[in-house]
């Protein structure tokens, strides 16, 4: 498995393209679009927000049969919370592209970020759609990567190349995130290209899982937005052996989709909002994953935990207490936690102050680890999150102003 | 009803002290204590929280038979994740006030507040404790309200006296809490003191009542910390016909102690660490209380709503946002939204420009009412929280350095 840089446009038969439709006021990319020349398989993941905004409802019935062939994304506009017209408006999106592409209106899907609440400015979309088709490329995957970014202060691209029996197989992909970003995919978007020959439903358990090791084990700030989707479209150029479920070549499928979902879920912590620390949480010692998982939730999500973060602060108390409060019943004279290499706290109890000046040393650094031993089975579980800054609130404070 | 100034000492037959012992390194009062004069009727509400600090734990023994006559509380040092010493400091501190008070080690319960995981300092404790009992007296509730603060910005009491039957009965209380607030009483105190005569299962009970009402409905940041603690000491010398379960006596008692607990937790929110605002937050229309509780704690708890809030953006996509999140299955299509008195959503769709600049003027307000209707049924509830600010990262970044 190679890592090489690229994105949605790496894979063989996808073509991309992003213009600035008018959406965003400083004149930044706002429209993307990615388009299969060849018809291909599609599975997605979706917020599990009951509030589901217009574009994904859309997408939802698209996707239905397992087929599609090309996606347009909108930033600096949600286009949730708006209602019938808000629907409507998503439709229409869809079916401008459609038009556009000649293709069937259920093979393009919609999605969009920015702004909840307010209308499309749908004027603007439908003059710069004909530009977006125009200006499709084989090399625009890097423009679309920056058309759909809102708070993010850089671009997400991600791309692999493995071999499914002797044949190559191609991943590309990009995302956007950056805040409100928390398990079930807050805020996020990801968009995955592959040429990989795949059936249906072995694309969708592979994505399905691969989603749960990356983007569902990320919190920045512990919410969930009414947009977030991670769609994977596989063209099928490679001409590999048909990929089914409980094959060998469906463990490769699995394992790079896991691979190129977690290098854009580290990048979205990377870029979270404000954030001076990229945190990788390990909770080790766990009966089971579910169990595991609330644990590091809670602690991703505390924001007393996150603030002593940002001051640089081993203030490992706070950790305790966010494990004690999540429900999951841990005996707390077994755990122990560790900053980076130091040793905090043995069996629930402080190890004094000169482990905690060691640990104060490695707070200093942008990139930690903590760990947590629950001391109740063997399960482990990888999470990413951020601290919590000043900056943080001021961005969100002002984010419509 | 009647609502007066002053606090635990208001009620006859109540002691109060409150001493500096050197805890804190501010020189600022860090020891208190309550002693009643009569043996009293003892409940207690105590945290969900599984890691529960040493104090509480001596506590939980002490307050099983119901009875009790002093409590003991430090602030500066939470005396939390500190192990075996730990509860075992805590024994001591009971014990050498109940050995000054003459009193049995069961009647003397104990609280702490502060830093998590450091020791107590014993030394200083031991030495103070006879110069908190010699300055025990029945106008010391302020000097004790004082001496039980750690980040708070001002001391919080309460009283009231009511009638039961012909003959008056006087409650009096104090509260510490400004951050790590949250439902199931996150690091805050509480202690309150009555001469009504009432059974054990009547006080337990309309204790309980109360804090429903009242401290499990606030949060300033979401969390649950392992101090926290609600006591109510009853000594009986009001000489009311004494107040059973089911009795029209026993309804005032719930109210009175409802009405005290109210008291206190608005302070407590409007002491929020860093706070800028004080909201209260209005459910309506759920279906039944935990619909509604579930609702109010994911609007209260949102991060993008609080800082919303902060920055005095009528964002009221977040607070959809936060509730599609929630897991309760609201009906998108009929929720409204009211910032005080200007409705800025109603059908779950937001109505428009000017209705938004109505309510970014009241938003202006320190003040203000957020009501939230879900359009289920007739079940509402009152929840009291805060914004977020820059300052509360500051706070809780640099709290121990």
């Amino acid at each position: 498995m190679t890592s090489i840089r690229g994105g949605v446009t790496f894979v063989p038969g996808f073509l991309a393209s992003g213009v600035h439709a008018g959406i965003k006021k400083s004149g930044e990319l706002d429209l993307a679009l990615i388009v299969s020349q060849a018809p291909s398989v599609a599975a997605g993941c979706f917020t599990k927000n009951r509030f589901k905004a217009a574009p994904l409802l859309v997408t939802l019935e698209h996707i239905r049969k397992g087929r599609g062939q090309a996606v347009i994304v909108n930033s600096g506009n949600a286009n949730a919370c708006t209602g019938r017209q808000g629907y409507r408006n998503a439709q229409k999106m869809v079916a401008w592209t459609a038009g556009g592409l000649h293709l069937p209106m259920q093979h393009v899907f919609a999605a969009s970020t920015g702004v909840v609440s307010e209308p499309l400015p749908m004027e603007k979309i439908r003059t710069a759609i004909p530009r977006l088709i125009a200006s499709l490329s084989g090399t625009g995957g890097s423009r679309a990567a920056r058309a759909i970014l809102t708070t993010d202060t850089f671009p997400k691209e991600a791309a692999l190349k493995v071999r499914v029996g002797k044949v190559p197989v191609r991943f590309g992909a990009m995302a956007k995130g950056a805040g409100m970003v928390h398990p079930q995919m807050a805020t996020m978007l990801a968009f995955i290209t592959t040429d990989a020959v795949v059936d249906r439903s072995a694309l969708r358990m592979a994505l399905r899982a691969a989603v749960a090791e990356s983007f569902n084990c990320l919190s920045v700030d512990g919410e969930t937005s009414t947009n977030d989707m991670v769609l994977c479209l596989a063209n099928g150029l490679a001409q590999n052996h048909p990929i089914s479920k409980g094959s060998a070549a469906f463990k490769v499928l699995t394992a790079s989709l896991t691979e190129i979902c977690r290098v854009l879920a580290q990048k979205i912590v990377g870029d979270g909002e404000g954030a001076t620390k990229f945190v990788t949480l390990e909770v080790r010692g766990g009966r089971d994953r579910s169990e595991a998982h609330r644990v590091a939730e809670a602690i991703a999500r505390s924001i007393l935990v996150k603030t002593a973060l940002y001051g640089e602060d081993p203030n490992w108390g706070r950790v305790l207490v966010a494990i004690g409060a999540c429900g999951v019943p841990v005996p707390e004279e077994r755990v122990s936690i560790w900053i980076d290499d130091v040793r905090v706290v043995k069996g629930g109890v402080g190890l004094g102050r000169s482990a905690e000046a060691q640990a104060q040393k490695r707070l200093r650094r942008r990139q930690l680890r903590l760990t947590v031993d629950l001391g109740m089975g063997a399960v482990r579980l990888t999470y990413y999150t951020t601290d919590l800054s000043e900056a943080y609130v001021r961005i969100n404070a002002s984010y419509r102003t």
